[in-house]
């Protein structure tokens, strides 16, 4: 099983180093091959996402990533910044699916901004699009405007579009994972304004049909950002577009407290998945070694789970990382009083003996 | 002064009516004539926005507007429904700044879901740009796809689109308010993805060079649904285009506790606004006199104050309304234990009487 391991940038490195110490442990047949991307990328090849890199990622079984951008890179033309990185291995290798759960750890209930009642015990699953919407839709750019509000002036425009089929293939990812869980799936548009996402509603309703099982419902996106701070608990699946729910799923990972924990996957037709912590590269703390590595350590089991079939490795470090903070450890992102301070690489530790 | 009264659906009759008695109890020469608008007026005439409610609201000097929506419409097709004569209503008339303050009354504290701490004595200010962006970007609509992941299959598309000129006065519009307030602009923006919002950021930058006493920054929307929840107050004015502006300020205003409260106005170039409570038309409390009517009392005295030229009146408002909740009068959806539970009229009549 090959696993493609690409760092990046700030806490990239600390992070994803810590989750190979973790899987190293697990003592499976495991290759791990290094390749450069974001920032690290760009300055060794002028690239943030290089020929090699992307044949690599390609290649594997599975995406192991840690995290890019720096603020060093804010002026350089788009098409050169490290965020291009990641949205080009989600087109290249065709990532529509990605799974971002926003989980309450018990232990960390205090450090949500929402009331404690609001939050425990919360646990709902955000399944956004990850290859449509207006991230990647064409036409886009800038142009001598023809009609609206100021026609000869200059305007940039991008498009928002989504197809049937790729309605379909995310509306039966969200279902097939309801069935697993809660049984509920809340799908979120802009039906109202938009036509976009009344096909959205529309071909989703469809493929509901054939999930009796399941509760459908629809929220409009608004309505969504308001009832996530209102009653998160209320939420089972979530499944909407790319735009809304890189929107979404950032407000909702922050309502746990825990972001520092929050793992993701996305996933292809094929299984083949790149997995990433939901947190950013922090280039605030880097090189610190105080960047908590759960996120990333919780990644590499989903990598486990979905991609490499190894369910039950998968759960021996999930229930590692619950029994080291039962054990009390905190990196400082969760730390409270009464708990014990560790680094980044104290914490790799301790989940490898927990194992 | 004319005065354009359209009470709408839902609660809309009854919380416009509490408002029409808090403006007339101030004996200042106001014509107030009335109109149906949404499902109101689709039952009447077959249109959510008929030519004569347009007119009256073209020729007023502001709009007092209630909500509009209702279950029930949701089958009609689109350009029938309810919300389509709120878009409608914001194009026709051009009220492209709309302003919603998210503020935590004090007495109020407690009825957010985040800890006291993080938002005791929150008062923020988004603005949102209101008759641009996909809300009402051409081309739109359904086709058969030529490109992207499936082509030949049936697809929704929208186009988002920004001309400079448009972005350069809402821009002003923000720095103006930051200059009334505590100087700080954020800009809310996904330009590391859309070229409409990397336009968006240029020009405000430019702008902002204008406004050497306002500091600026920009944050991308992901990190913007997030900040709001981790420490709101960090904010002063917020400003965004019309789809951001529509689920970010949504968000602030339920972190506040007090949506029922929470005023809007939307303003042309020529101060002609349109005032509405943030909140909706809510089917499920309709008829039963317990709906919050201070959001709409307050949104006429936003009306007086930018629209109809009377500081001196709007203050009286707002200064009524402390009043009343310093005497512990609550609707339901602001109730807590020690206070007094009161209806919309019963509410209506305090302002009143505190005036
Ligand atoms: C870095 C950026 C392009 C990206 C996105 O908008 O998808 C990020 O916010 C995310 O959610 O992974
Ligand atoms: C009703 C709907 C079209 C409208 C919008 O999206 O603008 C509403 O959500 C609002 O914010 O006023």
């Amino acid at each position: 099983m090959k696993i493609a391991v690409l760092p990046g940038d700030g806490i990239g490195t600390e992070i994803v180093a810590e989750a190979v110490k973790v899987l190293q442990a697990l003592e499976l047949p495991l290759e791990l091959e290094y390749a450069p991307v974001g920032g690290a990328a760009f300055e060794a090849s002028g690239h943030p996402l290089p020929e090699a890199t992307l044949k690599l990622a390609r290649e594997a079984d599975a995406v192991l990533f840690g995290a890019v951008g720096d603020w060093k890179y804010d002026t350089l033309e788009r098409a050169l910044r490290p965020e291009q990185a990641i949205l080009g291995l989600r087109k290249h290798l065709g990532l529509f699916a990605n799974f971002r759960p926003a989980i309450c750890y018990e232990q960390l209930v205090g450090a949500s901004s929402l009331k404690p009642e609001l939050v425990a015990g919360l646990d709902i699953l955000i399944i956004r699009e990850l290859t449509g919407d207006i991230y990647f839709g064409q036409p886009r750019g800038r142009r001598v405007a023809t009609d609206g509000h100021f026609p000869g002036a200059e305007e940039a425009f991008d498009t928002m579009r989504y197809s049937r089929p790729e309605i379909e293939r995310i509306a039966h990812v969200a279902f097939q994972a309801a069935r697993k869980r809660n049984k509920k799936v809340t799908s979120v548009d802009k039906a109202n304004v938009l036509e976009t996402f009344q096909l959205w509603k529309d071909v989703v309703t469809e493929v509901g049909q054939q999930y009796p099982d399941v509760t459908l419902e629809h929220m409009y996106v608004d309505n969504a950002a308001m009832q996530l701070v209102k009653a998160p608990k209320k939420f089972d699946v979530i499944v909407t577009g790319n735009m809304f729910g890189d929107i979404l799923s950032d407000e909702a990972s922050m309502l746990t407290g825990s972001i520092g924990m929050l793992p993701s996957a996305s996933l292809n037709a094929k299984s083949q998945g790149l997995y990433e912590p939901s947190h950013g590269s922090a280039p605030d703390i880097a090189g610190q070694g105080i960047a908590n590595p759960l996120a990333t350590i919780l990644s590499a089991a989903m990598m486990l789970r979905f991609s490499l079939n190894q369910p039950e490795a998968a759960e021996r470090i999930e229930t590692a990382v619950k029994q080291v903070l039962a054990q009390g450890l905190r990196t400082p992102d969760i730390w409270s009083a009464g708990t014990t301070k560790v680094g980044t690489a104290q914490m790799g530790d301790a989940v490898v003996r927990a194992l």
